[in-house]
């Protein structure tokens, strides 16, 4: 048994047993149990220790080669013939850093066909979790998470596009990050892996389309983090991108934004088995994992929604817990209330499903986003746009001109960051962009899509094309709503 | 040394030396560092078990006397000096359970000079984490948490009232709560404790009442969960409450604010320190606490007080950390931007101040909230009022009218549960009532603040008082906003 191994068995077993200990010494001091209650029960806070214990139990059963590398959550064993990887062989620089990061991969998927002039091509980005595999494919027949908007006569139209979706840069499903090996040391980067941008994430994507000969997009698409990513190619390679949609973006992490996901880093980072990012060879953060996903799940959906979907309903109690006829139902801790099973489930099934450090990364990225011009110029960014300066901010961009129509008046009394705004977004001037948001959105609010297609037109941009969605699935929206949102993105990419 | 203490120090010390030799053999596997980064540092993780360490040296350096019972947070040493305590020898019915709360203590503090005849008594009751001290006194000169909104021509006037607060039962500033000791084993209750209804807590403040002789409230007054006080008390004794005031309450939580309650409750229950809640005598849960408060702070206040407050700013650096001249700040895991530093202070400051059983019974308390009938009718409740049922329920009440004025017109399409909610309200049908909510709130809606008029105004009162406020301070409006809600309060008192 490898040392590693050991360290991992013995961590994950001192905790529970620890607990049962403690438990027993609690018990026996409680044999005088007043007439109100048993003893209490906790199984939402017994099912993290059982979860360590069944996560410990794979370690001592798996085959010598897989504790080579400790207990791996499904996500670190990918079916590579499930999608295609990109090896890049040498240095990306790095927004944040002097020293590029030495070489990287990039897991991508593809629908559709390339046009013999390779110009018929979509890059399709993602949000935080997702993987490469937005729709099914031959190699790959599940579900993937944008299903019903890729292929034939959809909103992307796979009769007429070729689209490409990868895996982040930092993420967890087949691109180098965080939990892949670093090649000086031979281990994990864990957290000596460098704190991404956006931008990096949109370098290493071109690194793919220079490979795949491809040297202008058709459109450049993307949902929530996405987004970002959508206007970062754009302002990166504004000759190689003809048209940007961006759906419940940004171009500015607003602080409430950085709060809620700061809020996930916290408890995440406090998870004991998070031991500073360096979990690969032991049991991974997965209680922090649940408590962070129940947390993100709440800004992912809205208060509207859940009073019509959960009101106060409970959940069904099983027939030997039921109160006697005439007496109240007795309250639980422990989740109670749909609502409250509903984000336990949510948090129970993603823990072990995503890697903590890609999480931990990926969500900094988004809290970096910020496409002012002050904030551009401090970072180590080069855009391939020929009237780019040598620190690739355009020198003109101060130098904005307005586009609002009547239908789209300036706004009133902008505040200074919006001037900012438009002029880093000049480089975008020329590329039609669709912005869409929901108004239930807690996430990426309606103020922000307001505000990301004032700073375009504000830039000069004259082919902005807004749509504010109703409707109660806030920041979800675009993995749901197939006939709003398909239908703007199919009506603009026409 | 004690049994207790014994465990409490071998419990504290295990996990920072097990995370200290962890650590150890970490570095020694990075020593091939690569060109990136140092070797990550996380002074935001290893704040927790550095407050770990700390807590568990004042074990060890406690007195005796001390150590019988732990190591005691401040809020556990309360000063009984700067406070009254009323102790209530008798049994209390509570509203889910057969069996009553054998005895209880109630501690208090008052403004202002109690008329002859006892009718200028206005019942203050607090929101969820605060204590009976709303204001300074001769016994506790310290500010309080409402010190501007009480005294000589403050909103509440101590020239005319004879002001109480309590602290609510289920607290740990006095009253009994989990943390007290139960009588029939000696031990503290922990989560052995009943779970309470806010209509628990206003019997107990209503025996307090008795005690003092005093038969009717000139006003019922409370923010946040003391709102649903306030509601709960002209409910429970509609002929012994004058008049109602409820700022950025509810008369029914909404899923939304039971998942933001849910999820600080998670992270608190996640902490191993918690232990099922028997913690007494060993160390706090706090680092849970501190994720809790994190999480809540972020309810408490609004994005756009963030956006003006913080905007995207950083927090300074020290010179020795700062970038060489051109190239851009290297970002951080731990806090980094001011609302991350902001959040994680809030979290620190807290952590220690206030019993995790106590927020985990009275944040329940809260999400059990439900004014609606049915659920009232499914309660162990009996109100005072002449008209009442056995169970507590006006059997009228189904039969409400409504008292909407042309300035306040009835709701389009109001919805099933709406009906419910103003049968419910039907005993409070003859008491004014104010109704004041804030606009950026988001724990409490403003939505919420609208049904809460409609239903009282469908139950058939016609002395409803309602506003909304403006402003980006959210739910924390009624801690700071003294001209608007404070004018608003004296107005609808005098």
């Amino acid at each position: 048994m490898s040392h590693r191994l050991l360290t991992a068995i013995t961590r994950s077993i001192a905790r529970p047993s620890r607990r049962i200990v403690v438990g027993a010494i609690r018990s026996s001091s409680t044999c005088n149990d007043p007439k109100h209650s048993k003893q209490p029960h906790f199984p939402c806070v017994d099912a993290h220790a059982a979860r360590e214990s069944r996560l410990a139990a794979s370690i001592s059963s798996s085959s010598p080669d897989q504790s080579q590398s400790g207990p791996e959550p499904p996500y670190a064993r990918p079916n590579p013939a499930s999608y295609h990887t990109y090896h890049h062989p040498s240095p990306l620089p790095l927004a944040y850093y002097p020293t590029p990061l030495p070489s990287f991969n990039i897991a991508y998927e593809s629908w559709g066909t390339l046009s013999p002039s390779k110009d018929n091509v979509i890059l399709l980005h993602t949000g935080l979790s997702a993987s490469s595999h937005a729709a099914s494919t031959p190699l790959n027949p599940a579900d993937g998470w944008w299903e019903k908007f890729i292929g034939p006569g959809k909103a992307l139209d796979t009769n007429q596009f070729f689209i490409i979706c990868t895996n982040v840069l930092g993420g967890c499903y087949g691109s180098t990050g965080p939990s892949s090996i670093e090649p000086a040391t031979g281990k994990p980067w864990a957290t000596r892996f460098p704190i991404l941008s956006i931008f990096d994430m949109i370098n290493a994507q071109f690194c793919l389309l220079d490979h795949l000969g491809i040297k202008k997009l058709y459109a450049s698409v993307g949902c929530s983090m996405g987004a970002m990513q959508s206007l970062a190619a754009g302002w990166l390679h504004p000759e190689r991108v003809g048209k940007i949609v961006s759906i419940s973006g940004t171009a500015r992490s607003s602080p409430s934004a950085v709060a809620m996901r700061f809020a996930q880093r916290s408890v995440l980072m406090a998870d004991p088995n998070w031991n500073h990012g360096f979990y690969y060879d032991g049991l991974p953060p997965h209680t922090g994992m649940k408590l962070a996903r129940q947390i993100a799940t709440i800004t992912y959906r809205s208060g509207p929604e859940w009073d019509q979907r959960f009101s106060r309903k409970l959940r069904p109690l099983p027939e030997t817990d039921l109160p006697a006829p005439g007496f109240p139902r007795t309250p639980a801790l422990c989740p109670d209330f749909l609502i409250e099973t509903y984000l336990d489930h949510q948090g129970e099934q993603f823990c072990l499903k995503y890697d903590a450090n890609s999480l931990i990364y990926i969500s900094k990225a988004m809290d970096l986003f910020d496409m002012t011009l002050p904030t551009l110029k401090s970072l180590n960014l080069k855009t391939s746009s020929p009237s780019s300066t040598q620190n690739g901010v355009n020198p003109d961009a101060q130098q904005h001109k307005t586009s609002h129509s009547k239908s789209h008046p300036p706004p009133v009394n902008p505040p200074p960051h919006l001037s900012d705004l438009a002029a880093g977004m000049a480089p975008l001037a020329h590329i039609p962009t669709l912005v869409l948001g929901v108004q239930s959105d807690i996430l990426f609010t309606v103020e922000q899509q307001r505000e990301l297609a004032d700073a375009l037109r504000m830039s000069g941009n004259e082919n902005v094309s807004y749509y504010e969605l109703g409707g109660v699935w806030g920041h979800d929206t675009f993995l749901i709503d197939v006939l709003n949102v398909g239908g703007a993105i199919r009506g603009f990419l026409s």
